[in-house]
């Protein structure tokens, strides 16, 4: 009921933009690499959340974790800690709120193969 | 009905990805841009020709050929040279046969204001 959150957990909280924040230009450029496409796809599969070590993705750790925040900060996905683990879930009722249809036809074609396949 | 075009004529043809060339993330790309997704929705009014003349985009004349050149490229727009001019149509068809529904869910968001407004 305070105010604020005790330091440290306060501290760990991740900045996402809100709804209204969520910007079409930075949600297709998030969208437009094919490491954070296949990272989308695999969130939407249950809409479950998932621990970034869950990603079988083919780059180094830290290339992984600015993919990560690159998909957090366009509000694509919500990154949130669990102990010591970062879970990730997709903002698809923020996405399809914002712009009706775009994560559904991005991931049909996704599904269709008509991306790149990530390199692995 | 030569097999080559008269050399002048074949030089100033614009290179363009075919419809199963186009992929998914390199369209995200040319559309993750406000000057870029304005040409875009000017384009989709009317479904017209337009000479890059046309379009008052507030950036400099080799920008703007970066631009129209990163979107035909991607498969976005055709560009033909109709005599001294470079005429761009957008590639509507190809675009909704390949990805269906993602321009449409573009478009629509821009509309909306919810992209960047192009700064002039």
């Amino acid at each position: 009921m305070s105010p604020s959150t005790p330091g440290a957990a306060a501290g760990r909280d991740l900045p996402h933009p809100g709804r209204q924040q969520i910007r079409l230009e930075e949600v297709l450029h998030a969208l437009a690499d094919p490491v954070r496409l296949a990272v989308v796809s695999r969130l939407a599969v249950g809409d479950e959340e998932l621990a970034c070590s869950v990603f079988d993705v083919p780059v180094s750790k830290s290339t992984s974790t600015h993919h990560f925040r690159v998909l957090r900060e366009s509000g694509v996905i919500r990154q949130v800690y669990r102990g010591t683990a970062k879970m990730n879930a997709l903002r698809r009722a923020d996405l399809d709120a914002r712009f009706p249809g775009l994560l559904d036809a991005v991931l049909a074609a996704t599904r269709h193969g008509h991306s790149q396949p990530v390199a692995g």
